[in-house]
């Protein structure tokens, strides 16, 4: 298959670096600037640079964020094949997988989304590694009558470059869950590092300090964009983690040993249900 | 030297297999159960069990529960050689700290703290393993006239099983340190599992899920005494991330891009400069 990458940063690059080391797909790589395609060629993450003729092109993962997405797909769709599958990285879908699917639509092409559950805490090209996907979650997100045989392709294609778990679902479901597993985490992560303890941090930290703020490093414009699309969603959970944190500061401020016991029991029995993975699949 | 550990759970049998892995001390070890003490034996993680003679051990390592280790200690010191230097691994020092230093004095021996900032989210000799403490922070508790060379020894021995930094400060500022490095991390996460959609998650997560609950399987017996010894401390940590986390969760609810922008864009840097280390060990 011929795979034309759009977008040759963290998520772009890394799927490039996979597609190569791991498949026989071709591969070509589009990128705003000219030195990070230069890049990929020298790193052999590329087979071509895409000069722009969509004919040989079989599938094309646009890797930019919502926004450069969106008016890419927009500009561009115009200029490809008729029939060839589109997709996306994007980290919301919902409302912009549907836009997305009628810009597909109005110019006879074919849509699915997808979204790797992988990342790093530092983006660009530079950070792009061929093993970023090694035992990801993949998210791959269908409406009702897309066709079977698009959402298997890129079902195949996420596990060829390294996929763990491959989850089919809609793009509602899509946008409620990460907001959860995802989005609120990095809002976490910002705000834990925001006491005046963290300038004194350093030789005071084990594990659960660093995993706790790892992801605060995250691009603000990139993740306001994903939190201002998915507003609803997020709202609920945070409001919901802010609920829970008071559970345990007011057992803490009246010292109720009885309390703080059954609400950290909780916890631990609903994490272990979570690591023996008691509910299947979600659809 | 000959040393003393007492309680094989997973701090004290891991600090038994680094002595063993890394040194050349003799390891004399003591534990409830004698099964464990059996196995310990069995794995060489210990040279000797330990059978109630203190003239020959030079250091004691009480690594049980700050409760348990007060009861060992106040009931064993009598029998202890002068001059003995006794140690614990609890995660609270403060008050707790300043009684074991009375008994010590009482009896004729010397005490300091230690905190090795290292665990895992599932406990027990069971999960011990000498590599536990390979480039992990450790703080070591001293008083104002503690001697320098019984502060200097634990020093020592902390990176001869591994240490990274090692930090040198009083009780109290410890438990200031670690009301936010370590405890915040742990009710996090304890709160992060308890949202409708974790019975969902299978497959939609990445690294930033997984980070924000992986110490949600604490032992609630222990974590609770931890948390109620450093109550004041906790409650300011708590305050302070419940406030912070209104914060984004008002620019959200109210759609302002901005101030999203410079929420997420202040995490950002203080998490920069945190890497950075641009500030000093504290004292």
């Amino acid at each position: 298959m011929n795979i034309l990458v759009v977008g040759l940063g963290l998520i772009g690059g890394s799927l490039c670096k996979a597609l190569k080391k791991y498949t026989y797909h071709t591969v070509y790589g589009s990128n705003r600037s000219p030195e990070v395609e230069e890049a990929a060629m020298r790193d052999i993450a590329i087979d071509y640079r895409f000069e722009g003729d969509f004919s040989d092109i079989d599938l094309v993962v646009i890797s930019l964020y919502p926004e450069g997405t969106e008016k890419y797909f927009t500009e561009n769709a115009p200029k490809m094949k008729k029939g060839t599958l589109v997709t996306d990285v994007c980290g919301i879908k919902g409302d912009f997988a549907a836009r997305m699917r009628k810009i597909a639509e109005y110019n006879g092409l074919r849509y699915v989304g997808i979204h790797p559950m992988a990342g790093k805490e530092f983006g660009g090209y530079q950070n792009s590694t061929p093993d970023l996907f090694q035992r990801a979650n993949f998210v791959v997100t269908a409406f009702e009558n897309d066709r079977e045989e698009d959402v298997r392709a890129l079902e195949s294609l996420s596990k060829e470059v390294g996929a763990g778990k491959v989850v089919i679902t809609s793009p509602e479901n899509h946008d409620k869950m990460i907001a959860y597993t995802s989005q609120l985490a990095h809002i976490v992560s910002s705000a834990y590092v925001k006491s005046p303890e963290i300038k004194l941090e350093c030789g005071f930290s084990g594990g659960s300090f660093q995993d706790m703020t790892r992801v605060a490093t995250m691009n603000e414009k990139m993740w306001t964009d994903l939190f201002l699309q998915n507003r609803d969603n997020l709202l609920f959970e945070l409001d919901t983690l802010i609920q829970n944190l008071l559970e345990y500061r007011n057992a803490l401020d009246s010292g109720s040993e009885k309390e703080l016991l059954r609400l950290i029991a909780d916890g631990r029995k609903m994490k272990e249900d979570n690591l023996r993975h008691r509910v299947g699949q979600p659809n």
